[in-house]
């Protein structure tokens, strides 16, 4: 809006912005800032750089770059995030194996690459090679027994402790914004508020490191929202390189948008869910523009992390992701002593998971064996069917067969890690470590669908005669596929924490390849949404977002409410009248008085107290610079000297001091709507143009101002009046 | 807008569109709607159905239908889509095979299907059924030789002739609005326009049966763009069944914006391409609400499509599109006779294409063999290869092999249908018939990457120690894979001509199945795309809706032009100034006057003449029929009655006539800017905000207007004055 100084004539604001005032143009931590003017910044710069392109080859090659500068940050972000993914993925390899013992070739192998080495592995002890040694049998040299037993389950946990300590340690020391997933913030930041340090360098190096050491320690949360955060934080390093973005907020965020999607392409290996999960959850600005950049960031970012291809070739282990929790926990007695609470879940965490074979592996291993299928060389024990004897061994096509022994102690100890998983990932989450919430919510999901899966394929198996399994189900047939309950419950329960709707779908299609599943899972997401929106509209980054308190206006959220601009305006009846600056009457002494006896953001110029008729409006933070320099550098400016706003000085009397001239501040073109305006439509205004402030008038006078959080806080309000109304949408 | 009346009070809009005047709150053939209004219209629908829910128990079930209903229009426009879709291509399929025979046992199944049913087929003889006969065998018992082949050639004509003739005569008749391929003026449509009858009834059913019959005439078109067209006029006729959709113009169009997503889901098989086609390329107005729903919507008719399995179980035969012609062709002479154009054009195109094996089959098929790999039994004459005797038969991995003669012979007759069908589109596109242009974009595409792909092929082969080969082409490796050339000319072809970002990408991956191809058809697509848009930013639908002067607000152009409102404005210097009503001093018989000779859509109304405060806007639709309406029901309202705007009436002498209120109409919340607004903020909210005017203050004063017309006249205007500031963006 104050770019309207810089389209008047010669006088423009870019020039002034030129001085050397470090701090105009930018805004303040905290703030909200502003998208026309970003936009209307960023014409300027554009047009002299078309402008001057005409004038020398040097000029126009460097026309040429920077219009190129977006793809080049573009390949770097996705070169980056894909590279620190692979990273990621090989550290958490090493280290999470590193709990239960070492290689003997090589310390830096974990145990499949130490045994993949190995000459002595065949095929079927792939498992067990001499290499890999258990802590057990390095210390005390014993491999089976209860003694060994114990020393290896010491050894577990005191790993966890370990790098659970040193993760919380180095976010307290170094980076506390570097905790939690980072996605709630990454939304609110996208929408346009100013939060300085949460993308930083060092964010991005401590959330990366302790990313890797809370992934290791077993604990019951996830990299991928993390993962979103740090290609984030690649992003903003990389915008902060070009002047084209590091100069200006508003196309910052577009490439922050692009970064979002590379770091779920990385994090879920679905680069068009990435750009989907971007457009539909994180961002808020999105023009087609940014689609094809965040398409080609998102493509980048997944071919790199495929070309150092961390898991050897196997599709599933994709499957590492997660989010936020969906249990909300604002704070514990214990959150006090972040330390001290990581170091407690960590321990009982590692207490009860290491005796479970499905809590002691990690959650995406899990993950990847609930969602297979029992093909014949299956060694799981969820795949301990009875083999009919008179059947060759099949490969392809396994007709339901009875469960074994292994299948019914697997469906016991899944159970149980139900349970477990459930509680622990509400205690895990929201600690002082970065954590997200998609894998443990999947896993979550997966074990639940597995089981039901398993139980319809027994009943079918035993009852292929009842008529719902009759027209569909011969016996000798594979007609039940557990696999595929698993993945809709995952997506199912992932739905219902996120409110995630198409990108859902296309990135669990996107990891388990194919069409054919397409059906249960936009049946699974539909109904999960609509179960869960029954309890409430938000999603997890939502609430979150509510409990921190960040003004963040949701697209998503209609207002239907029948009120006006004037009940929303500022000052309400009763109040004292709106703070105002004239056009040429006001001293300098007057309107520093003014500065310093409110805090608004920013003062409307009117003609005259009595006409109340607009003619701009004025930023807080300009007027104050502005005077300053006047002060500094202007002879005879006074405290008594006449501000104006005009084109030419107002007539004074003779003595009077040297005016101050303000013209070039003063927007000329703030927004306006009547006070009859339903909010309704001023709701959809600041969304849609992404306003911070908005005037009132009525038949051209002033009446008052709505600022952003006006509009929120009218909106919580409304919605608390009648939350009934929201349902029907 | 005009909503403001509604929210005031009692006296509301929607009371006055309940009483018996039928086009109130409707908008004239070929004009824009008001965005905001239309939402305004459908918060109050919502608000009162949400009211009165908690009246009976029958109105709860009334406001929950109400609240599904948007879900199953999605479901029947998905079903029907699908369903016509399927009908289609299997009439195609009949009807093209019948310019060349007929099926003994029965005359409606197509070549593939009569030999299928019969029982002497064997696999080797696929093609020759003794039940399949070629018309010369028919008619005068002889299937080889000169008067045979000239005989076939002649009824292949005739039949060819006869289709494009019934098609041409049906559309001049009954539909005019059925030809092309549609999309340019649903982007028009979706934009806000208002075209009567473009997506009707009588459209829907004669595009179906035309295209029907042009493609199986053989012409040098596709039937994807109409297609998109066809599930529009489905979306269009499912929403006119709910009074949710068929009263709102703004609703209506996100249900079309779904309906366009199922269209292009159909014609590729491609839900997920056609959300994005939809988002990307046709839509306007797409909030997340309709991206969910457009998901669902394509995702059923995908399904639907796929239950018909109108191409037995071929994936690649999916590849049946088309969009509107790359090669402008705006009229010719023949253009005045549109039937006899149609006719020469298919004469022309049948006596050229029968010689030539690559121009007589259907396009979709010709692009499918060249998107083939050569596996070991493939009978295609492109696959025509020196086998190595040594080798045993190869099965899956078949290495490089030097070309046969049948190879060079398909080169040649490539190459001319290449130019063949380059000449014949460019003509063909535009006559007065469905017609799209995306199949035979990729069909040239294809071609000439095949061509390319042949040609590498065998250079790799016989010279595989040049250096651009060393390293990844061993002999006897299978390195070149014509096939993906194939592929990559038909996206960059298309994304030439349609500027298809992320859409062109998803549809080609969706297509062809798998992630691998992606970065070949990425570059593809970024590369096509700027050399083209090094001629001319414009991508087909855009250059179509210039042609035809639509008044379209494209979100994709920027402008960046340092003219403020004040420049825009009307009037104009030195013009007469701007049309206004006073808010209580003008009779009945001044406004009449006014109407009579403007015809602006409305008018602001002031405070009075001097001041110029502003205080609203009356649409002249509705002043029309408020004042029609009072002077048939009110007593005592006649010529030289006051017409008034405020709350109360004005004080009149004793004996003047009753006066009119008519603050109802009036519109309390008009669109106002600044005379300083950049140029630039006022197209930013025309276009987001969907406006059709705005007004143009200064301190609180009126000075002027800037419709919808004047933002696209200045940004033509401008564009002209510096073509080159465009191209940097």
């Amino acid at each position: 809006m104050v770019n309207a100084g810089a389209m008047s004539g010669s006088g423009n604001l870019m020039d002034f912005l030129d001085e050397p005032f470090p701090d105009v143009g930018t805004y303040e931590d905290f703030h909200t800032i502003d998208w026309l003017r970003e936009k209307s910044r960023d014409t300027d710069r554009h047009r002299k750089i078309t402008s001057k392109s005409k004038e020398s080859l040097w000029e126009f090659i460097k026309s040429l770059l920077d219009a190129w500068s977006g793809w080049v940050v573009m390949l770097l972000i996705g070169l980056l995030a894909g590279t620190l993914a692979g990273v990621i993925d090989l550290a958490v390899d090493w280290m999470t194996d590193l709990k239960e013992g070492v290689c003997l070739s090589a310390f830096w192998y974990s145990h499949e690459q130490c045994c993949w080495t190995s000459n002595e592995t065949t095929f079927e002890d792939r498992d067990k090679c001499p290499l890999w040694q258990k802590w057990s049998e390095l210390l005390v040299n014993r491999s089976e027994g209860a003694s060994a037993y114990i020393l290896n389950y010491l050894m577990y946990i005191l790993w966890a402790l370990l790098f659970a300590f040193l993760a919380v340690s180095l976010v307290r020391v170094f980076a506390p914004y570097a905790c939690g997933s980072g996605i709630p913030e990454i939304k609110t930041i996208l929408s346009g508020f100013i939060i300085r340090g949460y993308l930083g360098k060092w964010t991005l190096l401590i959330k990366t490191v302790t990313l890797v050491l809370v992934v290791s320690s077993g604990l019951s949360l996830g990299k991928e929202g993390p993962l979103v955060h740090v290609a984030c934080c690649c992003g903003n390093f990389f915008s902060s390189l070009f002047s084209k973005y590091s100069k200006n907020e508003g196309k910052r965020r577009e490439v922050l948008s692009a970064a979002a999607a590379a770091g779920v392409s990385v994090a879920f290996g679905a680069p068009i869910g990435g750009v989907l999960f971007s457009l539909e959850e994180v961002s808020y600005y999105f023009p087609l523009k940014t689609l094809w950049r965040s398409f080609f960031a998102a493509l980048v970012a997944a071919f790199t992390l495929r070309s150092i291809n961390p898991f050897g070739n196997s599709r599933l282990v994709l499957f590492y992701v997660e989010y936020h929790t969906p249990w909300r926990r604002k704070t514990t007695r214990l959150g006090k002593y972040p330390v001290l609470e990581v170091i407690v879940v960590t321990a009982i965490t590692a207490i009860i998971a290491y005796p479970n074979p499905y809590t002691r592996q990690s959650t995406s291993e899990l993950i990847s064996e609930l969602f297979n299928d029992c093909g014949a060389l299956e060694s799981s024990q969820l795949c301990d069917y009875i083999n009919d004897p008179n059947m060759t061994r099949p490969v392809d096509d396994i007709p339901d067969r009875p469960a074994g022994v292994g299948v019914y102690t697997a469906m016991w100890q899944l159970a149980l890690a139900l349970i477990f998983k459930i509680v622990v990932t509400i205690f895990t989450f929201g600690m002082k470590i970065p954590s997200g919430l998609f894998i443990p919510s999947m896993a979550v999901g997966a074990m639940a669908g597995r089981m039901v899966g398993i139980g319809v394929e027994q009943l079918a198996y035993h009852h292929h005669d009842w008529i719902i399994f009759r027209n569909w189900c011969r016996p000798g047939a594979d007609c039940v596929t557990p696999g595929l309950y698993a993945m809709v419950g995952a997506a199912a329960c992932l739905g219902g924490v996120t409110r995630m709707t198409v990108s859902l779908v296309v990135i669990m299609f996107e990891l388990t390849g194919g069409l054919e599943y397409i059906v249960p899972l936009m049946a699974a997401a539909v109904t999960s949404k609509w179960v869960a929106d029954a309890f409430g509209k938000e999603g997890i980054y939502e609430a979150h977002i509510h409990l921190n308190g960040y003004p963040f206006l949701d697209v998503k959220d209609e207002f239907t409410h029948r009120t006006l601009a004037t009940d929303v305006m500022r000052p309400r009846r009763g109040e004292p009248p709106l703070s105002v600056l004239t056009q040429d009457s006001m001293t300098v002494e007057d309107v520093e008085t003014l500065i310093k006896e409110t805090d608004y953001n920013g003062f409307p110029v009117v003609v005259s107290r009595d006409s109340e008729r607009l003619i701009g409006f004025a930023q807080r933070r300009e007027l104050i610079l502005a005077i300053k320099n006047a002060r500094q550098r202007q002879e005879g400016i006074v405290s008594n000297s006449i501000m104006y706003f005009t084109e030419e000085p107002p007539e004074l009397p003779a003595n009077s001091p040297h005016p101050l001239k303000l013209r070039r501040i003063l927007n000329l073109s703030p927004f306006t709507v009547t006070d009859h305006t339903p909010m309704e439509t001023v709701v959809d205004i600041f969304r849609k143009l992404g306003l911070r402030q908005c005037l009132v008038t009525r038949s051209g006078r002033l009446l008052g101002i709505i600022t952003k959080k006006d509009v929120l806080r009218h909106m919580a309000q409304m919605a608390n009046q009648d939350p009934e109304s929201i349902m029907f949408n």
